[in-house]
């Protein structure tokens, strides 16, 4: 998907919400459990509840490869359910994936041909040669760790070189070196605070992911104010908040009204 | 796998070499295509080879995941099959994950759960909450990306803090507060020169994993010379050089001849 798609699909739903695929088997709703693929029906069900709602969604690799070959089919049938029913809605693997250039070549296969994938989460640590096959794929984005939302995050990427530019700054300045706001996002947590302007600020252009809104503590008003520009500019993700807000028979309509709230929120958000 | 088993094991068998299973269907041999399981018939061969040089074996996941299902049971058949006819093996999987806790721990139970793997690569960009989990298992091993073999390693994990630090270090003295030589390992890569006696300085007991010998240009005597220590402390890596040594019907004898040319070249470089 191009980038001018993205923003013209935010401002025709008035939403710049992501929700997150991240289906956990032990918190399944227990009726589901008697199909033949509870993580694929789950899924199902979530996203065409919520698609009304929602720009991106983003399935975490992780919890289909712990299910094996079954979690793995999951993942590829959940992403051809949303390619072939909601064609307007970006798709993010979140994989994090970072290794050397020829398997890094590997990975952006795996992602952008073999699954189709908008965009794919990558870390940066293995520097240029681990990045530049995601960003060589036209229509695709890559999307760089810089700033994450979790508590270690300040163990390595806070740290500040001599010249007083913490390592999130420099992945940013660097990769902006070797992509563009047409291939590169950034991931940025809504628990940042002030610091979401910090990068706002080196990186003007480039569309944000934003986790940690919800469960994580993360406030929406805040990332709004702090992290949005003329084309948005942000994606605003919530898994666990919408995908359980009910663990009943009524888990889709609870996840719908959910993401409807946080769309309605978003819709006083957008600049006009 | 304890650590002391590794060690005996290398002492025993005078070898300290990790061979890399990165099966690439489009170098595999040719008469291997029309079996059903092309990897994993090939990575068969290849294991039953070269199993009496060897200390480890590393797949590295991308080559499976690119080939989805397929690719998946080729890796679940390939770890069973090492598991089952050469227990004291050890096996990295070569995944290099790294993400939030909740979602670390997921991955952790594929790998040394499901896959029962004795160690995982990891990346330390996200921090303490994203490595934990890893560490939590007893006879496991995380090995943590530190200094990398590729010519991108340089763009970040050498950028100096104001103590005059470089981030590798960093990672190495952070993580080696979390965990012991016991569960920890790093990667450092054989292209490095120097800079593996600077790591040793920091980590005088931890197993070191290095690639790059061979097909990246590493040499095996000055990673003995400048990162060995009494324990052996190295898993030398070699992928490319012996799984594709040939590419006819001898490929497995080829691999044969390659990992017990290293294997020789070892024995005479491990301490008495």
């Amino acid at each position: 998907m191009k980038r001018e798609t993205l923003v013209k699909n935010i401002f025709d739903k008035k939403s710049f919400l992501c929700v997150g695929l991240d289906p956990d088997i032990s918190k399944l709703p227990s009726h589901l459990l008697e199909k033949e693929n509870p993580i694929f029906e789950f899924n199902k069900a979530i996203i065409d509840a919520t698609a009304p709602y929602t720009v991106a969604y983003k399935p975490n690799v992780a919890f289909y490869e712990c299910q094996g070959l079954q979690g793995w089919n999951a993942l590829e049938l959940t992403i051809q359910h949303i390619q072939k029913n909601y064609p307007e809605i970006f798709i993010i693997a979140d994989a994090k994936r970072g290794d050397i250039g020829n398997t890094a070549k590997m990975y952006a296969r795996t992602f952008f041909e073999h699954l189709d994938v908008d965009a794919v989460t990558v870390a940066p640590y293995m520097g240029e040669d681990s990045v530049i096959p995601f960003l060589e794929y036209s229509n695709k984005f890559t999307v760089l760790l810089a700033l994450t939302s979790n508590k270690g995050s300040h163990d390595f990427q806070m740290i500040e070189d001599k010249n007083d530019r913490r390592l999130f700054e420099n992945v940013i300045i660097k990769s902006s070196e070797w992509g563009s706001p047409d291939n590169l996002m950034f991931v940025v947590g809504a628990t940042q605070g002030q610091l979401l302007s910090d990068v706002r600020m080196i990186a003007p252009e480039n569309f944000l992911l934003v986790p940690g809104v919800g469960a994580q503590g993360g406030s929406l008003e805040e990332v709004a104010r702090l992290a949005m520009n003329d084309d948005c500019g942000i994606l605003v993700n919530s898994s666990r908040g919408i995908i359980y807000a009910s663990s009943g028979l009524d888990f889709a309509e609870a996840a719908a009204r959910e993401a409807s709230k946080l769309a309605s929120s978003m819709a006083e958000l957008l600049p006009r």
